[in-house]
């Protein structure tokens, strides 16, 4: 069984949404879950529920990373906070995964430091997983792990997505597309022109610019962009969603007939909100780091935290960061020219 | 009546498009239209449809800059653009403004060049209101004319886009947003630390960060952005109208019971697409060049050209860029540190 350490300090709703995430996963999920933080309020939260006999333990930590913290400032004050005891977990064996809905920049700076990086990539970047109207999703990386990049790690960055593709959502041969502002390739600013040479210097399916409407058509398997871009991509995405719905629900209720027309569709909404919620997603994965590191939203539900610990589990069993050190090592040998030459 | 040159041959539905739309806009809007293209394919074209008695001119331009063409080399090769020809009326006081559905980066330089720039301003910013939660529009600047830009730029930005609040929207002293990927100061890029304390100097109501998702929930009145970023923010946003009014036809069509709530709440669907709808919005302002330059989508149908006629109409009546310099102009006598010092 995998075991999952799970930063149950981190979100904004900690550890409530954090310690019923974990019933929630370890009750429905062959995983185990190290709830890692205040054992006192823990064990408190723990006992308003019903979790007799199910894979948890608690690991305690005295400190917590707000997110109000500078990321830098709180590793180097707080060396027992929840996230770094967790990361240690992973680090020494104990756990195979960790899940943070906790600052991002700190658990980032924290797997890194802790964890360490696979060989050959100079920085851990956040992947993130959107719906697509194929049905197959999209990998879009970084989604805010890394604000300010240049061509060397965009090309990182296509390397991992690519495996991630492959991997878990077992595509072949991904097609690798850039994020601009335009479909040809003078069209962007002075990151993608430097970075288009690189990408196709690579051994990928790399198929070009794409712009952002492309990232839910399904056109491509993989974005890469720098984390702002993507950061700002995904957050505009949610506050979409929560436009629509409200527009829609208003549309809807504003006849009598089309109150009616709303109670016949109110399972429908129950679809529709599934497949746009982020929650469903459960999270983004670290990826570069050695061992799984899972970032979930700042407001993750108990709902979104089993989700996460999901794909932790998943992501240990595929050995994703195992994979990307492989193929990096493999193209060190025949290709000196590569992405983290 | 305002009289508005229309570069007729520019968008991917031209010169069909352009034409209908310029009738359509001549049927039902106090402006005079100025079809500028090859005489002979506009004649053509309007000769299709009944434009008997519509304040309707041609004016000829031998010369077509497609979406291909890099801007700077097509401004240089093709002297008698239909682009160019038009912006040469706004210039020479024959047209109030211009509108094109063509090749961005063309119209953006051609505007700079032909019309000229308002003093104090270094480059000229496309600006586009997006419809919000809460009924008013939030304008957002830049949206893809410039895709690297430094902190003094974006301050630019904030006071043209708190001008365009003003003037169009009627907002008594907007609230000015920097995008960026967090709230708390520090989370940003080099761009958005760098902008901060130049924003917070300035004589506007500037709020500080906002995300991605507050674009659509009206929380503020402007946001500034670099042009790369406000692009994917837009574009991102259409992609996803798509894949919404797909997944949710899908969703209402899985069941019988459904298919009757489809049919009932129809009516819904046209609101919510109205308000959705990025032809409705008519196009964004070219915000810092004399006279007026709106920039409609290269897909552009009737409807948005119409539309965009409309706007720049309005921007004409409303002598937005001449507000923007009075506006410097007075900042410069009081304070010699402002956004164009």
């Amino acid at each position: 069984m995998v075991t999952i350490a799970l930063d149950a300090m981190g979100g904004d709703n900690a550890p409530k949404a954090e310690v019923e995430g974990a019933i929630q996963a370890a009750r429905s999920l062959p995983v185990k879950v190290i709830l890692v933080g205040r054992e006192d309020v823990l064990k408190r939260e723990l006992d308003q529920q019903d979790w007799s006999g199910l894979p948890i333990e608690i690991k305690h930590a005295s400190e917590v990373i707000t997110m109000e913290d500078a990321a830098a400032k709180a590793m180097r004050a707080k060396r027992d906070s929840s996230i770094r005891v967790a990361s240690r977990l992973v680090r020494d064996g104990a756990a195979q995964g960790v899940v943070s809905a906790g600052n991002t920049g700190a658990v980032m700076a924290t797997a890194k430091m802790v964890q360490g990086m696979v060989p050959g990539v100079d920085r851990p970047a956040l992947a993130s997983a959107f719906p697509t109207l194929t049905g197959r999703p999209v990998v879009v990386v970084d989604v805010g792990a890394n604000v300010d990049c240049d061509a060397r790690l965009l090309a990182q960055f296509a390397v991992m997505g690519d495996i991630y593709s492959r991997v878990i959502f077992k595509t072949d041969r991904p097609k690798v597309g850039l994020l601009s502002i335009g479909e040809e390739e003078h069209k962007g600013n002075d990151l993608t022109r430097s970075a288009t040479p690189l990408l196709k210097s690579l051994p990928l399916n790399f198929v070009g610019n794409v712009e952002g409407r492309d990232i839910y058509s399904g056109a491509t398997d993989v974005i890469v962009c720098d984390g702002f871009v993507g950061n700002v991509a995904l957050k505009v995405s949610e506050g979409l969603v929560d436009v629509f719905k409200h527009m829609l629900q208003e549309s809807l209720k504003a006849t009598l007939t089309r109150q009616l027309g709303y109670v016949l569709s109110r399972s429908a909404f129950a679809d529709f909100k599934k497949r746009v919620d982020y929650s469903e997603f459960g999270g983004a994965p670290l990826l570069g780091v050695r061992g799984v590191c899972i970032i979930s939203h700042g407001r993750s539900t108990p709902k979104a935290i089993k989700n996460a610990i999901r794909v932790a589990a998943e992501f240990a069993g595929a050995r994703i960061n195992q994979h990307i050190e492989d193929e990096l090592a493999r193209w060190t040998t025949t290709n000196g020219n590569g992405a983290h030459a």
